[in-house]
């Protein structure tokens, strides 16, 4: 870091203005926040933290790990069906990162609140020995009592996943110089996956109806199993029904024996439901809740197919050298 | 990390019976956290992160790593007036720490978690290459409208200050190996005050009237000119008036060349308050706020000394090696 540049001066120039829309982060003028939710409402709060060499490279532009970062968090609220109200942001840099960098990061922010409707309510900026580190608190909002847990689900109820599954675990195989031929079209749209996911926002907020409900992050198959483990429930998934993008259609046809495995690879940011029934072009039915437990994934002929264990959340991937 | 452990295993042993006491938590069982302030008190949010070879060493207890990290926030909240609900945690580690690590750093939150009435409501570990990162996002509770901010110091207030300034400054220089010449039983106490600090979080639960407050982290005389800039007044600070303890009034003493920079040199974690008048034994008044700007500080004979600048927040200090 050159000695020109402070966290005071850092504030002012970046951090400040991504503050303005949110009138509780007192212009992060003082040393907290003041949030409140509106008469009725809650508070959904999730964290994640992102640490360069594990959830990303480090080399991508500065915009996109800001994205990133804020974005996994955003997943957790859509898959929580709450509303982006504000977050609080952690950045831990050191000597090599420049202003040129923090104006980047700050640009990805500044674009990514327009598009999902939140501001900066609060943070911290400090050194960091030779890494990257970000951890995002994000504070969404729900009416009471609506929040979607993991424990809803009900037998009888349907299984919906938002988007395509699978694109972003492909898209780091990719990076990591897997199925060099694979078209540069497909390659670009998974690494895209890969590098900003896309969060459910705009979905999430206008789902109802829900009985359960939580982001894929972790993979489709290990993620599915907590929600079904958490309600007391079993269910059927066919594996035919769960939608993919052309790129992971290509996976399908030209690398069968890998294609699984990235389907439940994880980093997808998609979101399951439970439901009686959701009538909504941007889901996808791919199975049902069952009496019993275990997640019970069948293919095409009905026999039961052994789902790989997806992400092992937190202390597994390391996407670096 | 050894292969045995996983986050989830963590989670179960060590985490989850961290957030007992908070019902929104939901266990830890589910993506998000629920937090509703009761009817008339709002959320007073703040973040910390600290980072291994920054702000500790590395080589501390992990329990001490732990506490310092969630009181460092709890000094901000008492700093605002604010009364302990919840907190969320993130935890980045590399395989260097083991499970008696994990064990400790939880059995720390444990002790403080009674000792000052919060509990984990959420959190995320993930690995982290070859260093410890920490970050906390702490809330607490205050009424509407009543928290205290740097904004509301009035001229003709008073200004007080907690406990004594500048021992943890001193205990980091005692790390360091200066000042060798110090009885043991001194030594200790800094040392103590570096690696732990104290919030002051039940004075500042017992305290009305106050126009104007925050903590010193950053050092009192640097963040005395912080609430002066906010408020747009100016200060006289009386330097005898500022409450020593019996090791910095050795160093005043002995090493009297450097006592003033130790005084100012940050990690003090004591509330300040503006104040028409405040009548606690824990408190101490260093001076008043006047009309104008800047903060003045004044020796015995009444004579401008010049303070010094204190801890570069966020960006400055280097404890490791």
């Amino acid at each position: 870091m050159p000695h020109a540049l402070h966290e005071f001066d850092l504030i002012e120039r970046y951090f400040r203005p991504l503050a303005k829309g949110f009138p509780g982060a007192l212009d992060l003028r003082d040393d907290a926040a003041l949030v409140r939710p509106p008469p009725g409402m809650q508070c959904v709060i999730t964290t994640d933290m992102l640490q360069e060499g594990v959830h990303f490279f480090g080399h991508e532009k500065a915009s996109h790990i800001a994205q990133k970062t804020l974005r996994v968090n955003l997943s957790d609220l859509a898959g929580k069906g709450a509303v982006p109200h504000c977050y609080f942001l952690s950045l831990g840099f050191d000597e090599t990162v420049d202003e040129a960098w923090i104006a980047d990061f700050a640009a990805g922010l500044v674009e990514d609140q327009a598009q999902y409707g939140i501001a900066l309510a609060g943070g911290d900026t400090t050194r960091c020995k030779g890494m990257l580190s970000l951890s995002i608190t994000a504070i969404g909002l729900v009416e009471e009592g609506k929040m979607l847990t993991r424990c809803g689900a009900k037998a009888g109820d349907m299984l919906y996943i938002s988007g395509t599954v699978g694109d972003a675990a492909l898209g780091l195989a990719l990076l990591k110089g897997e199925f060099a031929g694979m078209p540069e079209q497909l390659r670009e749209m998974a690494i895209e996956r890969y590098y900003l996911p896309q969060p459910r926002t705009q979905l999430a907020a206008s789902l109802h109806g829900a009985t359960g409900g939580m982001d894929i992050s972790d993979g489709i198959f290990q993620d599915t199993g907590h929600m079904l483990s958490a309600s007391g429930v079993g269910a059927e998934v066919l594996l035919d029904a769960i939608p993919l993008s052309e790129a992971m259609r290509w996976i399908k046809r030209n690398e069968p024996a890998r294609w699984l495995a990235l389907l439940g690879g994880g980093d997808d940011y998609e979101i399951l439901r439970s439901a009686p029934s959701l009538d909504n072009r941007h889901l996808t039915r791919i199975g049902r809740i069952v009496k019993g437990s275990g997640l019970h994934v069948l293919d095409s002929m009905g026999k039961p197919v052994t789902a790989p264990e997806g992400y092992r959340h937190g202390l597994g991937r390391v996407v670096g050298p």
